[in-house]
């Protein structure tokens, strides 16, 4: 149990000021968001004077909120040139439900490294995922996706044979298929059978040392943990995918719709 | 530039064998799913026998497996026990445009900390977001939210005055409104105006001590940072938010059409 009081609140309900921490948190979040959605011309944020007259907040408030942003290994200083945006972001239309290469190839050339690609007998919580008999076979791809070489996810697919096992054979007969499709055009390509839905959960975590390599991502980092289980337009299950995106140069991005909210049950309000 | 030829690919384009490090990496995906679903009975997990069964690996890959989930403070061993999940998760569907509490509630007593609650002259690029003229004031409201006593998020609201100033009035005259209400509800009781749609972007990051320290998050877990634009039924903004989402207890969901993702334009597609 938490104190009977919280810090934050006198005796008679009212807040109480904020630390600094508390300012620059707000002010990193404000910051965050402009970084990852590209919003600094050339790269190189306000310098310091501007960002305290915009946020209305101390010196040591902004140098601490950019401390966070470095840490976060979204921005660094650079000596003469001032606080300046690592890398690339890229902002992921979680509504669409595109593969994350429909939207990449944009932005550079988006290559898919085939890891693993083979008929595979999968966990029991993933074949009853997959609505297919205990002790079914499934086909497991897994793939490291770069654009113009840097990787930004790691995906891990699990697709029933009735899917995989065309998309392998398609995948033989076609140099470099699995290199240069995503899953969904994949599993339209062979199977001929269009996409209907995708359940998509979103869990944040710390990568490993061992995904940080593969992903070369910095430690300190985290992760967008993302599970999508898609089916078939006839409602058959196709594949459930468990992605792993780099939360330091990926954004998920969705638009909701309150009405919705209202009239469906939870979690399919967004057809 | 990554090398020419990737690790996991030999020179006929087949993959190689993955290290013990990418197989326990995919058991964790998968266990980490189950665990925040709350799949596992009792909170207990199968033991190593049933995991090594189940997912066709060795010993020493599920206990690496275990560990991952260990070290993101999803699970704990207890001697006599096993491995059990720690703490409690919930899942967010992310598609109604709900509020948490709105969700939450159905699990426990929901209580929002008021933290601040105040007409503030929010940073200029909160107010260009909101389509206030610069300058303008905004209202800004910050609260830490529990559930049965456990944090599970701070929300950071910066609401337009027409907005968020009868909501601190109505607040004023009404005890407890801050700390019993969604700012959704808030805003549809405050103004009589009913809420249209919202703009969500979800990105990963690694809290810093601080806001560990608010969220009684322990370290090396992740954050849920999670900006949400909120539109009345009018299309006017109402509220920009900075959601902090614990990682280790929130998971969000949605469910996605394909069809959608064709027709519509990018994150437009969930209506």
């Amino acid at each position: 149990m938490p104190d009977p009081k919280p810090k934050g609140e006198k005796a008679d309900g009212s807040a109480v000021p904020l630390t600094r921490a508390d300012r620059a948190r707000t002010v990193a979040s404000v910051l965050r968001r402009q970084v990852m959605r590209g919003a600094f011309f050339g790269g190189v944020l306000p310098d310091e004077r501007a960002l305290i007259a915009e946020f209305g907040t101390s010196r040591n408030t902004v140098r601490e909120a950019l401390g966070l942003l470095r840490d976060e290994g979204l921005v660094e200083r650079r000596r003469g040139v001032g606080t300046v945006v690592v890398g690339r972001a890229y902002e992921h239309p979680l509504g669409a439900l595109s593969g994350l290469a429909e939207v990449l190839q944009r932005h550079g050339e988006v290559v898919n490294e085939v890891r693993e690609a083979r008929v595979i007998r999968p966990p029991l919580t993933v074949s009853r995922r997959l609505a297919l008999p205990d002790g079914s076979k499934a086909v497991y791809l897994e793939r490291l996706r770069r654009v113009d070489g840097v990787p930004l996810s790691l995906d891990c697919t699990y697709l029933i044979p009735e899917v995989g096992e065309p998309l392998l054979a398609h995948a033989a007969g076609t140099p470099r298929t699995l290199e240069n499709h995503d899953v969904f055009d994949l599993i339209e390509t062979a199977t001929g059978t269009p996409l209907g839905s995708a359940e998509v959960s979103v869990h944040a975590t710390v990568p490993d040392p061992a995904t940080c390599a593969v992903l070369e991502m910095p430690e300190g980092c985290a992760l967008l943990a993302v599970e999508r289980l898609t089916f078939l337009a006839d409602g058959r299950p196709a594949d459930l995918e468990f992605l792993h995106l780099r939360g330091d140069r990926l954004t998920l991005h969705a638009t909701l719709d309150r009405a919705a909210g209202h009239t469906e049950p939870a979690g399919s309000s967004l057809l």
